[in-house]
C-alpha cells in the first residue's frame, strides 16, 4: 500500500536519498551518537548515526560525517536510545474527548508518530463527513493519523438510532481514499460467523482494495469461532483479555494487539504469552501494543504508547521486544513496513529518543525528519480548528425535557412495588449483568430506589429529532443524590441521563443540550461538573490541559454525589452499547444482548418465578 | 497487494470459509494427525487438523471433525510434519533450461508452491512477449509462478546487443498486470548509486504501483553504497557472499536472501549470521532462503528448496527458523503474507508434508487445497507447450559461419607473437580476472595457445541479424582439443564460441544455429554433446529427465575435451556478462567491467610495461 502520510513519497525521492547516503549531497539532518534500537534484528547498536533528507532516512551507520554539509542540522543524541517512533495500531481519538489536533498535541510528545484510527464514534454521530472533518483537523499536525474506516455504524443495526449508517458501498468508496488504510474493528463478529451480507461485503470491499481488515473478537472462544473470524480475512484483534486468547490469535496468524487503555488493562494478563512462552524461541512478531481508548487525564498525566511500552517492560517483556510490538510489528500488521516502523534507509524519519529503556521516557520525537516534540512539549503551533456549525450543533432532540419527562408509569394494576429487570454495572469492566429488583410505586409511577442503588436511566434520540426515547434502571453506581447525563454513550451517542430525582435529571439533560453535548453531574439544582463536548457531542475543541482539568473536576463531582468507582463516566457511557452482554438500554428500549431482542422493563412475577431477585 | 495466484480470491469466499470453520458446511478436504509447523510463533503443534475449502484454509485446530462431511476428502498426515509450502523469493526459471511447466514439474514435488521469478533471460532474447508466453506455460501448472519484471535488459546498456530492451515505461505498464508482483533484480546498482534516470524511474514506477523492488547488490561494501541502494526502496537482495553482507542488509531492514544455487553456494558462509548471532534474541525475520539459478541435474537429483532448507539445517540453523526463511519471511518480504507463507485461516492451502525435519524430505505437496505431488512425483498431467515460431526460432545470425570466420588478424607489423589481454575464468566463481598473455602469430593470424590454456573466444550477435561480432581470448578452461558453443551467454544470450581450432568452432556454432540454440561440445569434427534449447535459445521443451540426461552427456563431453571444472557451461556462459568484474567479451568487444569501457585486445608492449604478463 502506498502511504501518503509522509513528507515525500519514496518514489519521488529515491535519487535524493541515494546521493545523500553517499555524501554527494548534504543531508538535511544528521543524528549523532545514537544507541540505535534496531527492531529489525532486535539489537542495540552503539554510537550510530542517522542521515535524513526529504523527511526520510538516507543513511544509518557508524559514521555519517560524509553526509554533513554547511546547512545540515546536527542533533546529538548524546548516547541516548534512539528508536522508531511508536505506532498505535488501534485507537479511537474520540475517547480522549479531544479534537484530533489536540490529541496529536497530547500524544506526539510521548513518542507516538502514527495512529491507526477507527473514528467510529464521530461517524455514528456525523457520518463519514464528520470523519473527514476530523482527518482534516489531524492533518494540521505532524501526527500520521491514518484512518481505518468504521465498519459497524450502527453497532447493532435495528436496536438503536444513530446519526448515520455505514454500508458496504460506503466502505468501498472510502477505500479509494489515500488516507484510509483499512477497515475499522469489525465488531459484528456474529455477523461474520453467521454470514451477514453487509459485514462480509464490507470485509470483501476492503480486501479487494488491498487494504487491512481490523478485528474485534471479544468472546473467550479460540477454536471454531475464532478460526471462522480469521478465515474471513480479519488480520488483527485488540479484544484479548486472557493470555490464551492472545496466544491463539498469534498462532492463527492474527496480530494480537495487547491493550492497555485508560479503563481496560489487559497487559498484565496478556504479557504472560511472551514472558512465559509455550516454547523456546517463541516468535513474537504477531504481538502488538495498542491503547484503544485513552482518556484525557491519562494522556495528560501518564502518557500514551511510551507508558504502554513501559508497562510491557514492567510485566517482564524484553525492552526491545516491547518496542518491536509498538513499531515494526504494527507496521507489518498493516503492510506499511516499507514506510514506517524501523530506522532503516528509505523509511520516513519517524524517530524517538529515549532517556532509558526501563521507563521508556521520551526525550524527543521526530516525524518526517522534523523534531516535533522535545522534553514532553510539542514544538508545533496549533490554532483552534474552525468547525462548521453542523459539527458543533449535533443535539437534535425533538421534545422539551422537563422533570415530568422522567416519570415512569407503573403497569396497570400494580401495587406499591413492581419487579423490573435492571442493568447492573461492574466497576472497570465492559460487561453488565441483568438483575431483577423490586422498585417502589408512588402515585402510579415507578421510582428509583437510592437505598438499593437502583436509578432511573433514560436514553433520548438526539440525531434526527425523532422524539424516540426509552427508559430502564441501572444498578451499581452508588449515587446518593443528584443526576448525571452524557452524550458520550456508545455507540450511537444519544443523550443518556441517570439520576436519583427527576428535577436533577432534567437539569443534567438540558445542560448538555445547551452545551452541545458532553458530560455533566448535577445535584440539588446545581451543576457540579461539566465537560462541554460540542464537537459531535463527543469532543471538545479546547486544549488537552483544559479538558483534563474539566474531567478532573467532574470526577470530583461524581464523588460528591456518592459515586466512587473508577472512571464512572466510562462505565456509564457503555450502558447503551448493545453489542456487549448482558442487558443494555438504547433509545429504542431495553436490549437483551445475549439473545439480541428487546425485553420488557416490567417482569410478571407470577409468570417468571425463576427470575427471583438475584 | 491482491494476489491472483489462487483458486479463489479471499474476498469472494469469506462466507464460505467462515461457515466451514464452524462446521455448518463440510470442508472439501481435511488433513488429520499433523505435526503442525507453526511459522507464526515458531512452534510445533502436535495432533493438529486443517480444514480446507475453496482452496483456502478455513480451520486449524485440534479437532476438525465438525468440518468433515460425506464428500470431504480426508488426508491422514500420519503424524508427519506439516509445513507451509516453500516459497522461492528469487529465481530464474531459464537457468534450469526447462520450460516453465517442466520447471514446475521439477520443483513442486520438492515442496515448492510459489516462486518469485525474474525472467530476465528470456526477456533479453524475446522481450516481454516472451515473458508472457512463459507465464502462460507456467499457468498450466499448479505452481504459483509470480513474475518480478526484469529491470536490467540489457544488463549493461551500450555494451551489448540484446533481443529486446526494457525501459521504465515498460515497467510501469507491466506493474498493471496481476501476475507481476514486483521489479526483478536491480543489477544496475551503480545506476542506483549514481542517479541513472532509467534505473530510478523503474524503481519509482514499481513503488508507485505498491509493488516490491528486488535487489542485486554484489559488492562487499556495507556502508554508504548499501545504504544508498536500500534507501532507494530496494527491499531484498540475494547477492551476499560474506556473512557480514547478509547481516548488514538485515540490520538495514533489507531481506537478505541466502542463496544456495547449483553453482553458487553461499549458505555455508551466510548461515553464520544465524548460528553465531551478534546478540541473544537475534531476530531472523529478515532472512530468507532462495535458489537463484538451479540447473536441471540439480533439480533432478538433489532437489530445490527442500534441499536448501536441509542445507540450512545442516549448517546449524534451527529447523523451524530454516522453514520460516523459506515461507513466512519470504511472504512478508513480498507483503503477500495475507495470502501465503503460513498455515493459518484464510491463506491459500499451500502445504507440504515432511517425513522428518533434518532431511526435510517432502512426502506430499498441496497447492490451493489440491494434492499436486506425492512421494516425489507430480500428480498433474502436462502436454508439451505449443510455442509460436518466433519463440523457437531466435537464431538470427546474418553471416555464414565458416572456419575462416574465426581468423584473428595480428596487428600490422607484429612479429611471431603478440601480447593480448585475456579473460581468466575461475572455477565456480562469477568473477573473472584480466590477464595478459603472449600468443603465437602464424601467417599473420593470432592463434590459440593450448599449452598455456588460452583459447579463441567469439561472440556473434544473434537477435537482429546485425552481423556484429567480437573476439578475444579466454584462459582457464583446460581444454586440450575441440570447441564449445552456447547461446546461454548472459545476459544478452548471443552466440558464444570458444575452442582450440577454427574448424571445430565453426561446427559448434553451426550446430547451435541448426538446433535453434543450446549448448554444444565438439571435437575433431564430431558433436560429442548437445543440449538443444530451441525456446529462445535458452530452454528445452523436453522433460526434466531428458534435459538432465542431455546435460549429463554434455558434462561428459566437456571432460572428454579436457575440461574438468565444475559446471563449465555456467562459467563459460558468464564470459559475456558485462556487469561483473573484471574483463568480459560481448558481441561489441572486450569490456573492462571496472571502468566500463571497451578495451583493445592487443596491448602495446612498450607503452604498457606495467602490464607485464601476470
Amino acid at each position: 500500500m502506498i502511504n501518503t502520510f509522509c513528507k515525500a513519497p519514496l518514489h519521488e525521492v529515491t535519487r535524493e536519498l541515494a546521493v545523500v547516503a553517499q555524501g554527494q549531497k548534504a543531508a538535511d539532518t544528521v543524528i549523532l551518537n545514537a544507541k540505535l534500537i534496531n527492531v529489525c534484528t532486535a539489537e542495540i547498536q552503539e554510537s550510530y548515526s542517522i542521515a535524513i533528507v526529504c523527511g526520510r532516512i538516507a543513511y544509518v551507520g557508524e559514521d555519517a560525517t560524509h553526509c554533513i554539509g554547511e546547512d545540515t542540522q546536527l542533533i546529538d543524541a548524546a548516547n541516548r536510545y534512539v528508536a522508531p517512533g511508536f505506532l498505535d495500531g488501534h485507537i479511537h481519538v474520540e475517547s480522549s474527548m479531544l479534537s484530533a489536533s489536540q490529541y496529536a498535541r497530547a500524544v506526539v510528545p510521548h513518542g507516538t508518530v502514527a495512529i491507526f484510527w477507527d473514528p467510529h464514534e464521530v461517524c455514528n454521530v456525523l457520518g463519514f463527513e464528520g470523519v473527514k472533518l476530523m482527518a482534516k483537523d489531524a492533518a494540521r499536525t505532524p501526527l500520521k493519523a491514518m484512518i481505518v474506516m468504521p465498519s459497524c455504524v450502527p453497532a447493532v443495526p435495528g436496536f438503536e438510532d444513530t446519526g448515520s449508517a455505514i454500508l458496504a458501498d460506503d466502505v468501498a468508496e472510502a477505500m479509494k481514499l489515500d488516507g484510509v488504510v483499512g477497515l475499522g474493528e469489525m465488531m459484528n463478529f456474529p455477523g461474520i460467523l453467521f454470514g451477514d451480507t453487509n459485514a462480509h461485503d464490507e470485509v470483501a470491499a476492503t480486501l479487494e482494495a488491498g487494504k487491512i481488515v481490523t478485528g474485534h473478537y471479544s468472546v473467550p472462544e479460540t477454536d471454531q469461532g475464532l478460526n471462522a473470524y480469521i478465515s474471513a480475512g480479519i488480520r488483527c484483534c485488540h479484544e484479548s483479555t486472557r493470555f490464551e486468547d492472545a496466544l491463539a490469535k498469534m498462532r492463527l496468524g492474527m496480530y494480537a494487539q495487547f491493550r492497555e487503555g485508560s479503563a481496560w488493562h489487559d497487559l498484565h494478563e496478556l504479557a504472560r504469552v511472551i514472558t512465559n512462552p509455550p516454547c523456546e524461541g517463541f516468535d513474537t512478531r504477531f504481538a502488538c501494543l495498542i491503547s484503544d481508548d485513552t482518556h484525557p487525564n491519562t494522556l495528560h498525566s501518564v502518557g500514551h504508547l511510551d507508558h504502554i511500552v513501559k508497562r510491557a517492560i514492567e510485566e517482564g517483556i524484553e525492552p526491545i521486544t516491547a518496542i518491536q510490538m509498538a513499531t515494526i510489528n504494527t507496521a507489518q500488521c498493516y503492510q506499511l513496513d516499507h514506510e514506517m516502523g524501523s530506522i532503516t534507509p528509505g523509511k520516513c524519519a519517524d524517530i524517538v529518543f529515549l532517556e532509558d529503556l526501563e521507563q521508556c521516557k521520551v526525550a524527543l520525537t521526530m516525524i518526517d525528519g522534523v523534531v516535533v516534540a522535545q522534553e514532553g512539549k510539542e514544538l508545533f503551533e496549533l490554532s483552534p480548528f474552525e468547525y462548521p456549525e453542523w459539527a458543533t450543533h449535533s443535539m437534535h432532540i425533538k421534545q422539551e425535557i422537563r422533570a415530568d419527562s422522567f416519570k415512569i408509569a407503573a403497569p396497570v394494576g400494580a401495587g406499591d412495588k413492581v419487579l423490573v429487570r435492571a442493568i447492573e454495572v461492574i466497576p472497570a469492566r465492559v460487561g453488565t449483568v441483568e438483575c431483577f429488583v423490586h422498585l417502589p410505586v408512588v402515585a402510579g409511577f415507578v421510582e428509583s430506589d437510592v437505598e438499593s442503588d437502583v436509578l432511573k436511566t433514560f436514553v433520548f434520540e438526539r440525531h434526527h429529532n425523532t422524539g424516540t426515547f426509552a427508559y430502564g434502571f441501572a444498578k451499581g453506581f452508588g449515587i446518593e443524590s443528584g443526576a448525571m447525563a452524557s452524550t458520550v454513550a456508545h455507540d450511537a451517542h444519544n443523550l443518556l441521563v441517570l439520576g436519583t430525582n427527576d428535577e436533577d435529571m432534567a437539569l443534567a439533560a438540558n445542560t448538555l443540550i445547551e452545551s452541545g453535548g458532553g458530560s455533566v453531574v448535577v445535584k440539588d439544582g446545581k451543576v457540579l461538573g461539566l465537560i462541554a463536548l460540542p464537537v459531535a457531542g463527543l469532543m471538545s475543541n479546547d486544549s488537552l490541559e483544559e479538558v483534563a482539568s474539566a474531567v478532573a473536576a467532574e470526577e470530583e463531582a461524581w464523588e460528591k454525589i456518592g459515586c466512587t468507582m473508577p472512571s464512572p463516566f466510562m462505565t456509564m457511557a457503555l450502558i447503551p452499547l448493545a453489542c456487549l452482554p448482558e442487558l443494555r438500554l438504547t433509545n429504542r428500549g431495553l436490549v437483551d444482548c445475549r439473545s439480541f431482542e428487546f425485553v420488557d422493563l416490567f417482569v410478571d412475577e407470577e409468570a417468571n418465578e425463576e427470575t427471583a431477585v438475584r
